[in-house]
């Protein structure tokens, strides 16, 4: 039994190391050595090449490097009726609520204005609300979106979330469908983009919806790139309609070294470091799912091919 | 009845609007226009004159801005036998909880550094670990240092305090006087002061206890300037021993515009903005602390001058 690792972002090695660890019978190999085709039970890739998964005839499981499956749906598609899951873990579930919380705080302790004022020598209060007083909306109530929610309203911000299924959770109020995400968007002083990317949701995030948010609101995005129209949103931060944006993830990535945002003033941005997943608890989660995909049984965290999450 | 108000930094008119609403009947005298001192009952005041309180025959309570004192013991002394409140409110907690998450979560998360690689348009990775595998120390488990304690360990944080008296929390461990200072900042990778300016704890931390701390460490003070031997700050940042520090307090505030501290790559700072004192529910606990020792009780969150908090 073999398990087949592709990516162009994650380090090989830390995952060989897991696995070696955990299950050291398996052999690990690195694509383009595939070896035996007939061995592979397993494929756990990133954006993996077109076409890539459907010379092995034993494939049991596709599990996707981390928490979103968007760059598995991006190409010509993955072998029918092999299961596909993706990483839910604790780590990454941590990291994600992390920096969602820090990204909220200091658009909302206002750092961004008091950073430019220390360049200047300038020692100035401004005014500044409570968090009870502040509105963040999170787009997306899945894992990681309700982790946050959670995290910012124990910190008494005023939260409320958007998905596309009621949650009727007891703490987070939540708004629902294209309907709903008017009112959303209109109550939202800091919106947080934790959605999944599906064809539904790409380029969501636009000039008319930003236009829909109160003047001077901020945005954290630790969704994907694809959610935002970069132009709108790079017009909404120099019209003021948006006053400050913390980004880690881009259309293009790495970003381009000529990309706007790297130098404009009101973006502040990280290098699709949110939320890293972690070789050690991600090997035995894989591990888990193919005991149970062996078994005839469906994997954890199964993604539905056809609603892409 | 009339309440006396002196401060330099605090606005008199949002608390005569305060008072105005709350208790219509209450004369609010803003100093020097102190009108017949034999009216006076209360004084509500940030960093008084020397001798400027004796002259009030009628003086039942003197109360604090804040929820520091030390600024009340800094000159002659107050008036023997009057009792001294500060301010213990929700909000002042909720505001120092924000404030110490985010500075916590932006030495963690590495944003130093990232901002130095997104001026120079340069994407790279940098090793991060989790925040469980993460060493928050708190100097100082008061009201505000323990809920930013408890609000670090909701995070995953791996967090301690430090405390003169133990605190035997269940959930916060404490290290315990001069002999437990020793072993707290040897296992502290980021180093949060919220002590009390007391003259046992001014100049605390000096070079000999930055050197104690893992190297590379990070520093949040929002305590006092006073807790801290500013040059041996600078030193251990210049040598890399601190690797950051996020400053909201200074030996002289306003910082005067020639400090190192504005410009030092190692610092980020704020004016003394972590925790504003809310003039509507400050105003509240000052007419209760009123009532009680109109009823000869002791005001609520009341001082021990002799301990300076």
């Amino acid at each position: 039994m073999a398990i087949l690792f592709f990516s162009e972002v994650d380090d090989p090695d830390e995952w060989r190391q897991a696995f070696a660890a955990q299950c050291p019978d398996m052999s690990f190999r690195v694509w383009p050595d595939i070896g035996d085709p007939a061995d592979i039970e397993v494929a756990l890739v990133w954006h993996p090449p077109d076409n890539a998964l459907d010379q092995f005839p034993n494939l049991r499981l596709i599990a996707s490097l981390g928490a979103g499956v968007d760059h598995l749906f991006r190409g010509t598609g993955l072998p029918v009726g092999i299961p596909v899951s993706r990483i839910v873990d604790r780590s990454l579930t941590e990291q994600m609520v992390e920096y969602v919380v820090l990204g909220t705080l200091f658009c909302h302790r206002q750092m961004p204005a008091y950073m430019v004022q220390q360049k200047q020598a300038n020692w100035q209060l401004l005014r500044q609300p409570l968090g009870r007083d502040r509105r963040v909306g999170v787009l997306g109530l899945g894992e990681l979106g309700m982790a946050s929610a959670r995290a910012l309203k124990a910190l008494q911000f005023d939260v409320a979330g958007w998905s596309r299924s009621p949650k009727n959770d007891a703490e987070i109020p939540d708004y629902v469908g294209t309907e709903g995400l008017k009112d959303f968007l209109a109550r939202t002083d800091i919106l947080v983009c934790l959605l999944p990317l599906t064809p539904q949701t790409e380029g969501l995030l636009n000039a008319a919806q930003f236009a829909r948010l109160p003047h001077g609101a901020s945005f954290v995005n630790a969704g994907r790139g694809g959610h935002v129209v970069e132009g709108d949103l790079l017009a909404a931060l120099d019209s003021g309609q948006l006053n400050h944006a913390m980004l880690d993830v881009f259309q293009a990535e790495p970003l381009p070294a000529e990309s706007p945002f790297w130098s404009h003033p009101g973006v502040t941005l990280t290098p699709h470091v949110a939320s890293i997943t972690n070789a050690s608890s991600g090997t035995a989660l894989v591990l888990e799912n193919l005991q149970r995909v062996r078994a005839g049984d469906a994997p954890l965290y199964e993604v539905v091919p056809s609603e892409g999450y």
